[in-house]
């Protein structure tokens, strides 16, 4: 037969845990989507069928409760760490697992009352290999937008071009990041994954916030180019940035003016959309996440 | 020929309006997404394909952005009512009009930089006739989470019950609520609607959250009851709320006990769903919203 | 108290349950997603917390099962009409039910292997009080266009109207509808489901294509009209159809002429959309298909 | 500053473009969805705000628009080739084009009236650097199911296993394929797109109807392989298939038998799923399909 077996994994995707750790009358809730992909010595199954090396994805789905039960959940970075070794160490076909998991934030109402805080997805993925720790975190959908401090000019025109050039226009972008750290599995050097993330997502949004803007693509860099300069254990950041478009409506035929400093009216377009892609690198690394972000 | 033309109405949905109002560096946003059903004297159209009588929805949507920038956004409930007395006092052959608008709340980062809040999406409804004015104003998606305080026991049995009874379980839901509001269209006494709308959502969380629950239908009225007995300009609200079911894993077959006071581990279920709707009235006042919310 | 309970009811929303029956070699599959809705005696979970008089909704869960197993299921609406009786007649605080019902369609590959059909949605709702009943079927997600054979013009105006005439445009809906039976509850005179369904479908269908239209709305009264006037069994009919705008693309920029005639290019728009509803009625009926419909 | 640029590229994402081409009264159509990414010297925008380099996302646009007018849509991928070279040939700065296009099917009810077909979605992706070409088509949400001639049953067991074997099971998923092409740009070696898509596609489904599985990924390899051993034009095939799980719903606690042979009933579950992924190549080909599809 003239076809191989290139790159392949299996697990079970999207197992939603909660978690509640009572403290008297204070609870504490984590609330997470986990998806495993192991991959290993799997031609057999592929072949014939064979399922001997197939450790099966409603065991992966087990582990996880189990593991959520005897091992806590501090954080969905170090929930990932737990998981990923534990398949890779006991399972001899199994050579490589990654855990994907989103989290989703909830805000305190009261000692065991909770509202979802609705705005971004927090993520991560862990790899290991048996060797070699990957950790890439992220958000996913953090949707901001400036009203001003933003233009788009001088830009290349062709015979296809008809844009007007902007001097004062809004920016706006569904904010899609990951983040990749340096750590490499040693213990003693582990992030505050938490405390990390927080501090991530701040220097983000504030850079988003302070930059005067000339093309989102600068926005970008300095959004990423922020948090590595921060962030001494985050090596490289890529995100994917939609540019929501809000276009100022034509109200002359009414007899109006729509002038953004006098209360303009927007129309906020759905598709088409520009869509801004770029990694920002701390110098001396190797870029290693994918073009194409997972957006979940 | 047999038939005859029943209830219509036609207009342009979902029309998106962004409105950004300056007050020196601080700016401030509205963002609104509209929808218009205007009725009337319409039969020729379904009839003939006539249009006479059609005023185009393409014009409908200039309207709201027209609208927008001459009279402002005040708040969602006033805009919608500035829209519906316009199609209903200037176009004869309209005889009613229903504006329908979501409104997505965005959350100050800096004087011209805001965060979509992403939890709940605020809705109204305002209907007018020439004569009648009704306004139905809520929200939609606001999710919720109880970790104790619920139960569910002694109900009824049949031979299709294998359900355990649950004496300390987490209670869960998507919050759709809708409430009528009494006002009759006599300026003097319009209501804050932003204040209302600040207050009911106040009270229908705090009902949630300080019942102690027998079943999700006693938390419904609690909820209902509590915006009904503190606002008087509210006398009707009606509650769709799915029964997001959290079930604790079984985690006996890895010998570990999965305990309510000992860090549960919960599977969040996606479906089925129980679903419990109801209205909850003023004494004396006729209901009006619809058994169906529409959800959105 | 100053308040009261009013229209309220109960149930498991979203059941998924397929079936397969296999006749030698060839199988035959019955994909539904059901949702039950109870009504009667519930003042007191309400107010009490009292479940006495409820049955569990994961007990109209188990039902649904145990009928599909037991009574088979013949069609969507027979098997709702099987479940509607069963809460009514065998719970004494039940006094109405509503069970609503999608059904996808699979498209047969081989003996045992099928794809799914992924066009429309077919629906029903069947609802029962002990006396009457009403069964209303429909559609949902059926998107048809003509590219031409349309037009728009002679139209009321007013001071925000820009639309340019129209003398030969595409007309795109996604058609939503749903159809009361007068079906009494009679079993001798009980329609045939599966053919009605099909039939009312392609009536809608070939109504849409032959139409040569100057409104949407003319549209939807020849397809309403043209069910009543062929299915007997059927006395109302209500539609939501979305005009999906697409819209000529301006080339003249680009040296281009653009012409319907010639290879036209349009631009599919998202939002806004108009939306035209109306219900069509035989003539001595009365209307009961609310004016929102769900939409799935 | 210690950070520097990494992988980027930019464009107009989702330009939703229908052709619609008369030949007589009969109409045919085409239906894109089109994004464009672009990548070259595009430092001086992400560093200072400059864009002298940028062709206006707004162009891109455009640039599709005139060319579905100027060139028709032989294809998806004939029509994504175009594009590419556009681009990367008319301006100097941009080294790179990828062009990804969904396309949605219609099915033909009339001369000039379709029903859109609502089954997968055709894609495709053109990448081009001024040198090389690389075109990768598939298709997503291709939804199949085998009612039976599935087991899984041999598996390895740790201490989180308590999955029951299954030897006569349903296995149904949503295939999600990508194959990538073997064409170097040659035009004179050009594949018929249209029919390798409708080929590839046939034969995906035969042999997922075909195969007797002893394992999902089993299945995986058979389609994959007799895509590459049917196609000489197709090199490499991925596949993400997720495993819908189909429970038989146990129905001893009300006296039912729920037996695969006698008519059984099955709950089709949501979450979590399988999540079976690998590529299939022709031998003594590299592997260039990434990890993660995109899915749309």
């Amino acid at each position: 037969m003239p076809t191989i077996l290139g790159q392949n994994q299996y697990g079970k995707a999207e197992t939603r845990v909660v978690k509640v750790v009572r403290d008297g009358a204070t609870h504490h809730l984590k609330d997470l989507n986990v998806s495993i992909a192991l991959s290993g010595d799997m031609d057999d199954v592929h072949h014939s069928g064979s399922n001997t090396h197939v450790l099966p994805t409603d065991t992966t789905k087990n582990t996880v409760y189990a593991f959520a039960k005897r091992h806590g959940i501090e954080s969905a970075e170090r929930f990932g760490i737990l998981l990923a070794r534990h398949f890779v160490t006991s399972q001899v076909p199994i050579h490589r697992a990654r855990v994907r998991i989103q989290e989703y934030a909830w805000q305190r109402l009261g000692g065991h009352s909770f509202a979802r805080a609705g705005q971004e997805t927090r993520v991560t993925e862990v790899t290991y290999d048996g060797t070699a720790w990957q950790v890439v975190s992220g958000l996913s959908d953090l949707t901001v937008l400036n009203s001003t401090d933003s233009e788009f000019w001088g830009y290349a025109k062709d015979e296809y071009t008809t844009l007007k050039e902007a001097y004062d226009r809004i920016l706006a972008t569904d904010v899609c990041a990951r983040w990749r750290y340096g750590w490499s599995g040693d213990e003693a050097s582990e992030p505050d994954w938490d405390r990390s993330y927080e501090e991530a997502k701040r220097h983000l949004l504030e850079a988003f916030a302070d930059t005067y803007s000339l093309s989102l693509q600068q926005s970008l860099y300095r959004m990423g180019a922020r948090v590595i300069d921060h962030r001494d254990e985050i090596d490289e950041i890529r995100f994917s940035l939609p540019n929501k478009h809000h276009f100022l409506v034509d109200l002359e035929p009414f007899g109006l003016t729509n002038d953004v400093e006098d209360g303009a009216v927007y129309f906020a377009a759905d598709r088409p959309y520009g869509l801004i892609e770029a990694t920002v690198l701390r110098e001396g690394t190797e870029p290693r996440i994918p073009v194409d972000l997972h957006t979940v």
